[in-house]
């Protein structure tokens, strides 16, 4: 980036025009302050891809700038690529308690604690560096300690919201509304504000609203009762735990995720629940289906959740039986729906009572809806608004409600990773674009999945490949072994033998003339096998399999 | 199927615990009245497989039973396997006008039309066979010229309701409510009653609730309308059509579905537009923006689609340009919002206005709602009951709607495809399972890509393959030339020589190894390079590539 004297620069690595994978970052002079590191799971034509995590190459190529990470919270899109980025970005990691544990345990998976130091911060606390300094206040959010960042410029307060709703009815502490409310009255420079629900009417529902749809579950209950969610929306589980306990159930708690977030939350105070409450899974059997609730991931269906496996009879300790109920106490992620529905019909099919969807009032989301997004605006009063945390759509939204409460257009800035804002006292506009994108990370391989092996795993799974193996004295203009042919994907070759025998006999006549025609270059060969041997099968099959040849000279 | 006096069987070829490849069968003594005949697109992990039909093996070994088979209406998930069935399965077809049209269109495109007589038929006839005779209600339902259909038997009537809603200020015709409820009085046997919307509650909104949103967005919008909804939601276009009129648009039909259903539906007087008001797409971009309606498919976002292509701006003659104003006139299928939200994104980016979602009131569903299904169990209060067109968890909350309003649990069947219910004039139940299942249609093949060929794809598109190819003098045990390794879709290959050169190396040295210890098996040979090589692999990269040992022998 160009060095810019007293100005402010903005930009993202990961989160616009995207869910997931935020990352955020403010420049001034030498020093930058970073806001997240977070995953995005791929899209479904990313084949064979584990996870995507932003291109941090302008953070390596000024690692000496980065005087820290600054985490808003503890879910995925936030944390999960901090054991990617920190192989090669060294930088103290700051955030609140449970989001220190939650990083700390990805670390320690990853072998990597050594390397960064992590900071637990309280949201009183302030971090001063040369120029920069950083505070935080409270918000509430579908997971404890979610935090906003405020950067403090020398030209003016940048704030950062994380994700947030205003729930006057926590479960657990309230928002620091009135230091927002201060900041505003000081005067904020920019604010980036989370737009994930800029597209829904009203306010988002309170965490407390949805208890009463929990207590009637438990009322009518005969049953065991599966409690799935997410592992890391702690007051849900709190609520989930305070109903059994009011209703004589004891606790099982299963699968790897909910087991590690139940047992940080507790170690931290989040999750209350005396020790004789917890039953093990393999005792669960031999209580009486009434006394239990099991609390299980996999509300989003994710097939290799415990809630799948127990759907479809898989679990070694889990049946389902009849007079079980079944509560997804979530809402489903856009690309989920069919894997949930899938889950939803293989309970009922195994005799559950599952309750989902609207049918109860039993989730809320953790994200602020328009009257929510316009509080935090007019609280704010920023001088320069930046709609972060969401697709284009969502942002544009976000835009018109910000316009809606008094935010002239020419001051908000629909922002694309990359762009680099740059404020100065005058003004503020966009100036430049650095560097940055997706890294896909494939088993052990970060970055060296690329759009030439994805083209080649879309076209594998399309239709297949046909390998066409041939063994040749190009000296003395010999085909001394095949063609043979193998096939993966394309045809049951027990069902296709005449195909293929076809298939061999016409690729034979054809190297025979291109021996005749004294034709010896590799690079025709190839090219008139795949070629031939395409359109013989696209007419024979209507398929475009991927045509493999392979000449081996002896 | 074993043969029995005097009772009628019911079963379902497709169409329960799915949405999708509707068929359904009522069979008494030598007769087999078929119901629709539809398709199933692919689930996500049907890679490459471009349609699922029913299994139908059991309606070819009785085709001599087969007295008709009878079309709801023209829904793709209902006629959409004819041009497959009937390749092989020789009936007469009957249907109502703007069905039989759309099958006849189909059957053309296969070469079909010639071997199976196509009959039209109005609401108010009765077809009479030896002992079944067939006669028809008009229903409501997002396509016109939907019908139930009634097949009297000897021991009552069995209603098949079609996909239906009750709508009493439809656009098009009402549905015959005193005909259903005449039924009624006089005794069903069993109702076969559409599931899709059985887990919402109230009633569907009428089609003509959606006129003012659409009304309010040709006042409002200053630049061209582009309207987005299914080619077969005619009653939807007409709306569409009567606003562009009374709003001094002309109207510019986009894509070959719609022009398709456009045509059809002029022709048979379903839309009613004046010629002049029509322009083709060529003129569209000399008219001013304000004089035109463009209406398209791709409202599911589909990316072969009119309006996919147009947000990405690769459409030949529609660019979208700051003051368009994109309608979604639908809601979105699960499994499609992933495409729909990129097409949303791509519009607002090119400039565009966008209403789509529930931003305003411009989409009904055409399927009924619980009191929709409850006043048609009211009417026609049947004997037995069973909820069709649906997965299992709607068929189970349909189940317990009929219970609500006084079907006995003990007369309600919760059937899959291929169970038999036998009904007699003393009681009904399931006593068998007939062929019946999944057929891909993949290219020209159906029928022939199975389980073995999915796993291999899905391999394929994880992690790829790698194949290794020797060639070999056995007798003399001489490794003549390779290993060569080519890769596809596993790592990008120049940026992985080392690798691949260290994975040759290996085989190579295990190759000499297994020629020095006399292993000359070609079954050894390859399962210890697969086994190694896979070994190696994973270990270096994390991947499990499907691997392909070639052996050449000279």
């Amino acid at each position: 980036m160009t060095k810019r004297e007293g100005k402010v620069s903005i930009f993202s690595l990961g989160g616009l025009g995207e869910i997931g994978k935020n990352m955020y970052c403010v420049e001034y002079q030498d020093e930058i302050i970073v806001i997240d590191s977070g995953l995005k799971f791929p899209d479904d034509d990313m084949l064979g891809v584990d996870l995507v995590i932003p291109d941090t190459s302008y953070l390596l190529e000024n690692q000496q700038k980065v005087k820290g990470v600054f985490l808003t919270h503890g879910h995925e899109d936030h944390i999960g690529a901090i054991p990617y980025v920190f192989k090669d970005l060294r930088a103290p990691i700051y955030g609140a308690p449970l989001t220190i544990e939650l990083v700390k345990s990805k670390l320690e998976e990853h072998n990597l604690l050594r390397d960064n130091p992590l900071y637990t911060v309280s949201s009183d606390e302030e971090i001063h560096f040369a120029h920069l300094s950083v505070s935080f206040f409270r918000t509430t959010h579908s997971i404890p300690d979610s935090i906003g960042i405020v950067v403090h410029t020398p030209l003016g307060v940048v704030i950062h919201t994380g994700d947030f709703k205003f729930d006057f009815t926590p479960v657990g502490p309230k928002a620091e509304i009135s230091k927002i409310s201060k900041l505003g009255q000081n005067g904020v420079l920019a604010l980036l504000s989370d737009s994930t629900n800029s597209e829904k009417p009203g306010s988002t529902p309170s965490e407390s609203s949805v208890r009463n749809g929990i207590e009637q579950i438990f009322d009518e209950a005969d049953g065991r009762v599966l409690f799935a969610t997410f592992a890391s929306n702690v007051y849900r589980i709190q609520q989930a735990v305070e109903a059994s306990i009011s209703h004589n159930r004891r606790l099982c708690v299963v699968g790897r995720s909910m087991k590690k977030v139940f047992e940080i939350s507790r170690k931290l105070g989040y999750i209350n629940v005396p020790e004789q409450m917890i039953v093990d899974v393999q005792s669960v059997n031999r209580m009486p289906p009434s006394e239990v609730t099991i609390l299980c991931t996999g509300s989003q269906g994710e097939p290799l959740s415990a809630l799948s496996r127990i759907a479809q009879g898989r679990d070694k300790w889990i049946q389902i039986s009849t007079g079980d109920t079944v509560v997804f106490s979530s809402s489903p992620i856009p690309g989920n729906t069919v894997n949930i529905n899938r889950t939803i019909n293989n309970l009922f099919r195994a005799g559950a009572n599952v309750i989902y969807g609207s049918i109860l009032d039993i989730h809320t989301s953790g994200h602020g809806h328009q009257e929510d997004l316009k509080l935090m605006l007019n609280l704010v009063k920023p001088k320069y608004f930046v709609p972060i945390h969401g697709e284009y759509r969502m942002q544009i939204q976000h835009s018109q409600l910000a316009q809606s409460v008094g935010v002239p257009a020419e001051n908000i800035f629909i922002m694309d990773i990359g762009d680099v804002l740059e404020i100065s006292s005058e003004d503020a506009r966009v100036v430049e674009k650095i560097s940055s994108g997706t890294v896909l990370v494939d088993g052990s391989g970060v970055g060296d999945v690329g759009n030439i092996v994805l083209r080649d795993r879309r076209l594998l799974a399309a239709d297949g490949i046909i390998v066409i193996v041939v063994t040749v004295n190009m000296r003395e203009r010999q085909l001394l072994s095949g063609p043979d042919i193998v096939t993966r994907g394309f045809v049951y070759m027990r069902d296709s033998e005449q195909l293929i025998r076809d298939a061999a006999k016409m690729i034979e006549s054809l190297i025979q003339s291109m021996l005749a025609e004294d034709i010896t270059s590799w690079g025709d060969w190839k090219y008139q096998i795949s070629h031939e041997l395409g359109k013989f099968l696209v007419e024979k099959t209507g398929r475009r399999p991927m045509v493999l040849p392979v000449i081996m000279e002896v």
